[in-house]
């Protein structure tokens, strides 16, 4: 057995006029919870520190530059670092990263249990668009804000096992955990801001957003043979409300733990590590069973292209 | 709207000394029904016209020949053939292929609504191993008789719709649905045998095995905007158990029909193939949203190789 207890400190939600200081504060609440619980690891939501901004039109986009982050640890996490460290857990959280060159970047870090930042993620699949738009009930305008991930999908071989990170709209992707997959990750770290209704598609609402959550986050664990830590921002911002629903799932698929609220909220489970060796020794001995040399389109071709109509 | 009414054929057990022309006459009575039902095409399982042989040992390899199919259609299947004809209705079933020059492969065929064989496959990623395990419950010795297939995952423009055909494992590995999904693929078949027990971990019985399967389907319609249709042969073939649970999927991922025994069951679902427009066009567009830059390690890399350790 290899133990690892992780803590899924889902968030509830943060509105524009709440200051980082306030949301730093709930932020090590939730620490101290997990330390009094046994945690090694706490897992925070995407773009932790700060309502989902890109919801959020500025015409002139530098002025969204009030959400992002110029340093990590910076004035305001300092806090949530010292305190990480006192009690000697790790964390993992999401914030909008600023670059020293200028870069914009969706980013997620992970700190060992002495506070060290020992991995960067920056997200990959950015979903929404880049300029207003009409037609939608609401903006989503991540790809004005922030460039696509450059960090590729790594792994780290940290507390006890390898561990990996992805945020949000990156879970739906297959290719995100098997990147991963394929570099024998063991637990995989994803916080999201999911609103409650598809911009496109009033009709779809939070049932069946949660049910893609579930879907794609079960699927990524059973096709990996991995841990998975989903963790919500979620409830009401700003009349913008944003499903729930974190979850931890096994390396089977199961969920193990699944948040009841829309608030801040801690869901622990203590994960052996070594759950994820007879997936990844059996049906998912990728060794073994994959066929590289016909999966060739899922690197050449970034679009679909259906056959030509006869 | 562009219909395409499809019955899941899912078939109860068939028994090793149970005859092909008996096994036909299932298959016909099952076609029969889906033509008073409005079926447009009729999908069996995996291996439809035999018992699950691979589950038997034979030492001399060249013994289990008698479970596969010199030509297709054959003597035994062109009454199918012929009946389908009859009723305009499109088939598709897997069956043991041996090819003329020797070469033997776990396949599956699609039929226009003439009879005439549109489309082939070959199963890709067979499950199990080549030589006889002392330590499982039971043998599966798919990698024994069969070589992988090689004509990598086609799809065909047929019956107002890009249909794929996949084959019972390959439903686990996303990388299935993924390169067809690239293809614009519409609507997935998949025939499978799954033994209600894991050989390797006698505790996985029939619910984890039917909650894998749903898992692996949902994901796989819901990520590639595609309607998937997943029938089983089902029930106890000589004292050995194999799971039900046909499934008809949306390209929302929801169920529409499943199977409610582990016999012969028609399930019958109008699909209307521009319900899979809205996916493909928004959060599963490909062109926009893919990053194939990072996605190598897929097809570069077989097998996963965790980072060293420290």
């Amino acid at each position: 057995m290899r133990m690892l207890t992780v803590a899924a400190a889902q968030m509830g939600p943060i509105q524009k006029a709440d200051s980082r200081q306030a949301v730093i504060a709930r932020m090590i609440a939730l620490l101290d919870e997990a330390k009094e619980k046994g945690a090694d690891l706490v897992v925070y939501p995407e773009l932790a520190l700060t309502t989902f901004f890109p919801r959020w039109y500025h015409e002139d986009r530098a002025e969204a530059d009030i959400w992002f982050e110029d340093a990590m640890p910076g004035p305001a996490t300092q806090a949530l670092f010292d305190r990480a460290r006192e009690h000697g857990i790790a964390i993992s959280f999401g914030y909008a990263e600023k670059t020293p060159d200028g870069h914009h970047f969706n980013t997620s870090i992970l700190t060992d249990k002495s506070g060290a930042i020992v991995g960067k993620y920056r997200k990959i699949h950015l979903p929404g668009h880049a300029e207003y738009d009409p037609e939608r009930t609401h903006q989503h305008l991540e790809k004005r804000y922030f460039e696509p991930g450059d960090l590729g999908f790594p792994v780290w071989r940290t507390l006890g096992g390898v561990l990996g990170m992805a945020i949000c709209n990156d879970r739906r992707w297959p290719e995100t955990y098997r990147v991963m997959g394929l570099q024998g990750v063991e637990m995989v770290l994803i916080g999201y801001n999911t609103p409650s209704v598809n911009s496109q598609r009033g009709a779809e609402g939070p049932e069946k957003r949660l049910f893609h959550n579930r879907l794609s986050v079960q699927a990524g664990a059973y096709q990996n043979a991995t841990w998975v830590v989903a963790v919500a921002k979620a409830g009401d911002e700003d009349g913008h409300h944003m499903i729930g629903g974190s979850l931890i799932v096994d390396p089977n698929g199961e969920i193990v733990a699944e948040a009841k609220t829309e608030g801040d909220e801690l869901l622990v489970h203590a994960c052996d590590l070594d759950e994820t060796a007879f997936g990844k020794s059996t049906i998912f001995d990728f060794a073994r069973h994959r066929r590289i040399e016909h999966y060739g389109l899922i690197t050449s071709r970034t679009g679909a292209v259906p056959p030509p109509e006869a």
